[in-house]
């Protein structure tokens, strides 16, 4: 079997609509692009959700961080490259390169963390186990990324509840729970807007504890934890229950303009 | 100067994470890629929003109406083709149809009505002044458009309010107010996921009112006025202020899967 290259890249525009009002990309579309760039890369090479959903397997974001020196604007035109820089039996590593296809220069890099789960238990299922151990033909640990790796994310116990949001249709994608990128933009919508003026965002690490679904409540607690450094953690509330259950955290840090 | 064809297509896939729970592609989403047809195809034909917003004017999408007989689902390839099928001083229709790249077979229409408006004075503004009415040169009567045209969409007055949400940071776009393509999320979300089970969104359509910004509280009221045909009505209400104004109003039909 010919083996393809262990990095590879794909292309994106920022669509205007996916700008926000100081017309640079949604770090939340970055992000989707980013997933979908895994779901490619890794589709190519055997171990997809194509090939891995008829088997009743899935991979499961568990750890994004994206830090960025310069967000795409309006209609550039950018590159995500993607590879594998570690595999164990329950976690992967892949890291993202964000480059202009006009002059190549650097937007960024994305570090995250994935699992192999069983949709019939949502357990962890054994990555080496998939086609003898295929992905490990694959893991690049030359490529550079240099940014840190996702953190331990820390929150006040009483951090305040600042927004509530019931889980809707459109929350909802093709795996049946909340979509990754729907909690990047629940984070950011604690924020005022006032928060994006003047600054944007540097780094964006998000951690995935739990799935929440259709029917449950969301809760957003929202810390600032630095003069640019503030930290959300999203709990659920399932429908009936009033036990809050944690979902996610994420610290987001800004720079000046 | 060589005028270009009328009509023109664009390449889009249906992304996993943009497809709902059924695999298919969100309607939201779907109506995203028709706005950013439109925007290619008038950029390239020199009157989009890259020449007219230095100018201080803009295209305002004032109604859209979409009927598939089919949704794209996750993965699927297909084009969206747009062209202009009238212009007036303050008002152009642009058409969309929306097909497969693999066997061309067509899963829908798209009809839309859009003004030009003054950026400063946000009034209408003389559609045919622009390049000395170049848009006249690429109106398009002949190519079809078999689905009707957005029609007036008729609300009780005591339609019930459903669900408020506040504008957030994730809702505004690069032109500073909420992005169209929200409102058809909001719409949606005014549904149970029951609602999408066994049927499908046959027609959607949706008038645009009024402009919202960040602040606002949006209120959602939501009637239905046949077996398979709902009305979804948005308010906004400033900050400091207790007067609903209407927003836009859109009509759901839905056929049995």
């Amino acid at each position: 079997m010919t083996l393809l290259s262990k990095v590879a890249k794909y292309p994106f525009t920022a669509e205007p609509f996916h700008c926000d009002f100081s017309h640079r990309l949604f770090i939340g579309h970055l992000g989707n692009h980013m997933l979908n760039a895994a779901d490619y890369h890794s589709s190519e090479r055997g171990y997809g959700m194509n090939y891995l959903n008829p088997l009743h397997k899935t991979w499961v974001l568990s750890r994004l961080a994206i830090e960025m020196t310069e967000m795409p604007h309006a209609y550039d035109k950018f590159n995500v490259a993607t590879w594998v820089d570690g595999a164990m039996k329950y976690f992967t590593s892949r890291n993202f390169a964000v480059s202009s296809q006009d002059d190549g220069h650097v937007y960024g890099y994305g570090r995250s963390i994935w699992a192999l789960i069983d949709t019939d238990s949502r357990q962890p299922t054994d990555i080496l186990s998939i086609r003898n151990g295929l992905i490990n033909e694959y893991i690049d640990t030359d490529t550079p990324c240099p940014i840190s790796k996702p953190s331990r994310v820390q929150l006040s116990p009483d951090a305040p509840v600042v927004r509530t949001a019931d889980v809707c249709y459109s929350d909802i994608d093709v795996n049946g729970h909340v979509n990754s990128v729907k909690y990047i933009e629940h984070v950011l919508d604690t924020f005022s807007i006032d928060d994006f003026k003047g600054r944007h965002i540097k780094r964006f690490e998000i951690a995935y504890v739990a799935e929440s679904y259709y029917g449950d409540k969301l809760q957003f607690s929202h810390e600032q934890t630095g003069e640019d450094e503030h930290v959300v953690r999203i709990d659920k509330i399932a429908a009936g229950d009033n036990k809050p259950i944690e979902v996610c955290r994420s610290k987001v840090n800004f720079a000046k303009d």
